[in-house]
């Protein structure tokens, strides 16, 4: 008889988009003419670049030809690709990163959920409150979350750290022992920053301790302050602590198109071994790399039309976000984020909760937010924008917003 | 301090094909001039369908245009993907197999390795003698191997099962109570399928003891005996045990691309729970869909003009297959698979080791094939061939092998 997982029966419903998407459900039905602006999801809405949507034909046609064909590529990624980002993300911005560090996927969610396969069930797990469920409910599946309390929301063996206003939306270093560390910056949903001061405080307790960082710089292209890195490895001793992951979907607009990497540093050691050959086993056993044809369209990122393009893109986002953020705040909203980041983390007024403040814009604006309850309790009393949409939509609901009153 | 997964240390290395290139490559050099035919490896070699470049391109467009451009898709795959499989896999055959209950993923390597996330690490495997090396080094990783042992070169809790020319290449059903058994047919690597008969004898085995079967059937394309199931849901009862991979690698070409689906049938329960929702439950948490560019192609596959090129491909590869299993048989050797397969096993002469004839055919004829007992001991005393090749190259190794007396 074949035993399942337990774990998976432990696992709260995902809730949270599913529940805004009833609730939508139900107020377009009431009101069938209402004009709905959907700032939820964070899913871009822009094309392709054109350097990115002609490498990705020129690649279609290499597979219409015996003499141009390619079947397996590398489980790691193309050289093509793995050096254009050692270069055009690392030592553009003189960190050092070797092209072998690099792994190509089919994106970042599945990377960050699939990195647990090289650590034991038994470590402790350090996360952000909010966060993105990904990081928990990874680990929950694969034993390392203990059981689930409803009443708090929170899995027995998982440490949070509350990441509010409070304390600028830095984590303090955990009390308790931890031996892996998820932080994402620019974070999802809060849309705030970790400094260069901040991210050496954790990358030195790390080290310290022996712990393993998994960052998260998804949303990296957003940054426009100067002392926020854009990734870990900027930080001194990163490389014997840290993993992080990358992803050309809110970067490039690849939500679609799917890829993505990950650093694993051949410094990295734990147990004697070797991270980096780890992962790259894992890989090799569970994978068989990254599309040829994405795999070409992400390199065309790194030309110098693909950077401006993309550069373009975000630029779109950003001025929405910003719009966004001046808007909320004319309305008399206290709002975070939005700076470096295509998200928008607006707390409610006067002690409103998160559902009942997504109601309201819902109801009286035709808004679709999100609640940042759903993102873990210490998001209780925000709601989360998303930049990426209709510059257009984004003026109208903070019209709308700011008529409210 | 991190703790890593102790179990990755215990794993063999990845020896076969890493020898293959030392010996090819050692040849070579000593050997400037020699013309090598390979037919080593199972990778394609024939463009993609015409249909299916159309497609690729029509999807990359619709990636260029915010009217059509695609972001995040479902996890599961595109409904019109999905549909159009079940139709055109499933109904076409007279095979219930719901839209629902297929996932599309970039590809069955990825779906075979990760399908042990929803299973407890205390199931007992059994898997063919010679096998896949991802089924048995994906479940060594999770811990449900135990220690492996360098003399018999078996893992201790792994239930080998020897898949011979002695019992057919069908193996007999365990001794030993077994939770989750991994079959293949048409087989890599012995080229040989299991007949409706052999198949019915499985599913009700696992039915009675309430194992789990994981059916691999990446190569059914191949298939042209009458009596050889395409799918194990063509056999009565395999809906309550089986869960089926399919690929588009070897059957229209997508090694390069990447696409692939599994089945997991609604009527799948064990501990209580529906192995369809835990796979759902996983798939969210851990990936985000395959590419829409590359689902599109997919689809493609099941259009008339598709489905006319992708059989001309598959004639392609078996005609070569066929030619290769006459020509090794003229010469002498007894033969097995290639009939509804890719993959052409052949008897070493006279007890000769694999790797013993693989040194003989390198270095007598300069073609490179790939020794049984890489595949498991039970694989010693043959070599596989493959037909992913050019024709002119299964007529000339055919004609050095035949003149090697």
């Amino acid at each position: 008889m074949a035993h399942i997982n337990e774990n998976y029966g432990k696992l709260p419903g995902s809730y949270l988009f599913s529940e805004i998407a009833r609730r939508t459900a139900a107020f377009a039905a009431k009101h069938p003419d209402a004009d709905l602006i959907r700032m939820g999801i964070g899913d871009v809405t822009r094309p392709l670049a054109p350097a990115v949507i002609e490498a990705m034909h020129r690649a279609v046609d290499d597979l219409a030809a015996a003499e141009t064909f390619h079947g397996y590529g590398p489980e790691q990624g193309y050289a093509f690709l793995r050096e254009a980002i050692a270069q055009g993300d690392f030592a553009a911005r003189g960190v050092s990163v070797d092209a072998d560090e690099i792994f190509i996927s089919d994106g970042a969610k599945s990377d960050c959920g699939n990195i647990g396969d090289i650590f034991a069930t038994d470590n402790v797990i350090a996360v952000c409150d909010p966060v993105y469920p990904v990081y928990v409910d990874s680990n929950a599946m694969a034993g390392r979350a203990g059981d689930y309390d409803e009443a708090s929301q929170r899995w027995e063996n998982i440490v949070y750290m509350p990441t509010t206003a409070e304390n600028g939306f830095c984590p303090a270093l955990p009390e308790v022992p931890v031996d892996i560390i998820y932080l994402c910056s620019p974070n999802n949903p809060t849309g705030t920053v970790l400094t260069r001061d901040q991210l050496q405080a954790w990358v030195d307790y790390a080290n310290e301790c022996g712990a393993v960082i998994m960052f998260d710089a998804a949303y990296e292209r957003f940054i426009v302050d100067a002392d926020v890195p854009h990734s870990i490895y900027e930080v001194p001793g990163a490389a014997t602590c840290a993993i992080e992951f990358r992803s050309f979907s809110k970067t490039a607009g690849f939500t679609g198109a799917r890829c993505g990497y990950t650093v694993v540093p051949r410094a990295l050691v734990r147990g004697g071994q070797s991270l980096h050959d780890m992962w790259n086993r894992r890989q090799c056993t569970k994978f068989n790399g990254a599309s040829y044809v994405i795999q070409r369209g992400a390199e065309a990122i790194y030309t110098p039309e693909g950077t401006r393009q993309v550069d373009e893109a975000i630029a779109y986002y950003r001025t929405n976000a910003w719009l966004i953020k001046e808007g909320l705040e004319a309305a008399g909203y206290t709002v975070y984020g939005a700076v470096n980041s295509p998200y928008i983390w607006c707390k409610t007024p006067e002690g409103m909760g998160s559902w009942e403040f997504f109601d309201r814009l819902l109801s009286e604006a035709a808004v679709i937010t999100t609640p940042g309850a759903g993102f873990g309790p210490a998001g209780e009393g925000y709601v989360r924008l998303t930049a990426f949409g209709e510059r257009t939509d984004a003026e109208r609901a903070m019209e709308r917003i700011g008529a409210l009153g």
